[in-house]
C-alpha cells in the first residue's frame, strides 16, 4: 500500500482578519484562494504563500484518478496548515469543475465531511502531521529539494509513505524532517505537488502492479 | 522527442444555437462548459461529452510542468472538435487558476494568439489531425481502449507522437486509427486524459531521460 499526503497544504478557511476587506466581502466561496483574495492577503502573515485549493485539488485529481488508486493500492491524505486532515476514501470521484470542488472543500470545514448526511466519502479532523504518521505503517518518504538525489524505483518500498508539500514555495511550516526515514529530491528545480505525486505513483506502479 | 497530441478534445465557444438560454446568457465566460451550461447543452447534438475545458487543464498542468517538458524533450498540442490546433511552447506557464485558464482560451479563439500584443506563448490554427500529423516526426501511437495491452516501456521510441483522447466519453470524432502505426491500450477501464499522458510522459522520462 501506499499512502500519500499532501502536507501542510495551503487549504483554509478565509481567517477573520481580512473578511470585510472588499476584495473578499462580496466572495461566493469561503475557501481563501490567493488567485481572488490577493489585494486582501496582504494583511497575512506568509501571504505569499497561502491560499492554494487548486494545488489540492490538481493533487486528487491525479492520485484519485490514478491506476494505483484504482486498483485499490492507494490512500491520500490532505494535511492543511492549520492541522486538519482531510481523509479521502479511494472511491471518491473528485469533482472535476475547480468552483464546485471549493464549494465541497467548505463543507468539510463546516460539517467534518462530505457528503454531510450520508457516509462520508472525505473526512476532515483535527490532527497534525505527527498524530496522521502515527497511524500508517511504512517507509516514510519525504519529498525535498533539500533531499538526496535518488532514483525513485529504488527507494520505493511495498509499504511506503510519501509526503510531498502542499505549498507553491517556502518550506514546510510542520517538523516533518524529524518524523521520516528518508529525504529525497527527485529534480534540481521545484516542481509542483502534483508532479511529485505523479512521479511517485508511476514509480509505485512500475514496481509493485502486474 | 515526445510529441502530445491530446485529439479531438472538448474545448469550443458557446454555440450560437444555444447563447440566448437563461444558462448561457449571463454567463461570464464563453468558453462552453458543461459544469455550468449543463441545462442549455441539452438542445446540442452529442451535448454528453461536449463543453470540457477542464480536461484541458488538467492535461496542460501536468504536461507543462512535468520533468519532460522542463528538460526540453516535450511538445505538446490541443487539438479540438471543431478542427483548430493550440500550439503550446514549452516555456509557458499555464495558469493555475481554472477560470483564468478559460480567460485564456477565449482570448485564443478571439485573437488567435496568447498574449495578443507579443511573441505568442499559445497559438491557435485552423487544422485537423491529419494535417498536425504531417508536421511531426516520430512513431504515432495511439491510445484508446480498444487497441492492444501493453507495456509503455516496450513500445516507446526516441521520436514518438502520443495521441490521447481530450473527451470524457465515447470515441474519437477523428478518423484517428488510420492515421497512426500502434492503438495501445494501459488498463481496462476508461482513464482521463490527464492519467494517460502522465503515464505516457512518465514512461519516456524512464526509457530516455537520465
Amino acid at each position: 500500500m501506499m499512502h500519500l499526503i499532501l502536507a501542510d497544504s495551503e487549504l483554509e478557511i478565509i481567517p477573520k482578519k481580512i473578511i470585510k476587506h472588499p476584495a473578499v466581502r462580496n466572495s461566493k466561496s469561503k475557501i481563501l484562494d490567493a488567485s481572488l483574495h490577493h489585494a486582501a492577503m496582504k494583511g497575512l502573515k506568509q501571504w505569499q504563500r497561502r491560499g492554494r485549493p487548486d494545488i489540492v485539488h490538481v493533487f486528487l485529481l491525479i492520485a484519485n484518478e490514478s491506476i494505483l488508486n484504482k486498483e485499490g493500492m492507494l490512500r491520500t491524505y490532505v494535511h492543511t496548515r492549520n492541522d486538519e486532515v482531510i481523509y479521502i476514501k479511494p472511491e471518491t470521484r473528485i469533482i472535476k469543475n475547480y468552483n464546485r470542488f471549493k464549494g465541497l472543500m467548505e463543507q468539510l470545514f463546516e460539517h467534518g465531511k462530505v457528503p454531510p448526511e450520508n457516509e462520508a466519502l472525505m473526512e476532515m479532523r483535527k490532527e497534525n502531521l505527527e498524530k496522521l504518521l502515527d497511524k500508517l505503517e511504512g517507509k516514510r518518504i519525504l519529498f525535498s529539494m533539500d533531499g538526496e538525489r535518488r532514483k525513485l524505483e529504488d527507494i520505493m518500498e511495498e509499504d511506503v509513505i510519501c509526503i510531498i508539500g502542499g505549498f507553491p514555495s517556502g518550506d514546510f511550516l510542520s517538523p516533518v524532517h524529524k518524523m521520516v526515514d528518508e529525504v529525497v529530491s527527485i529534480y534540481h528545480e521545484m516542481l509542483p505537488a502534483w508532479i511529485v505525486g505523479i512521479e511517485a505513483i508511476v514509480a509505485y506502479e512500475n514496481k509493485f502492479v502486474n
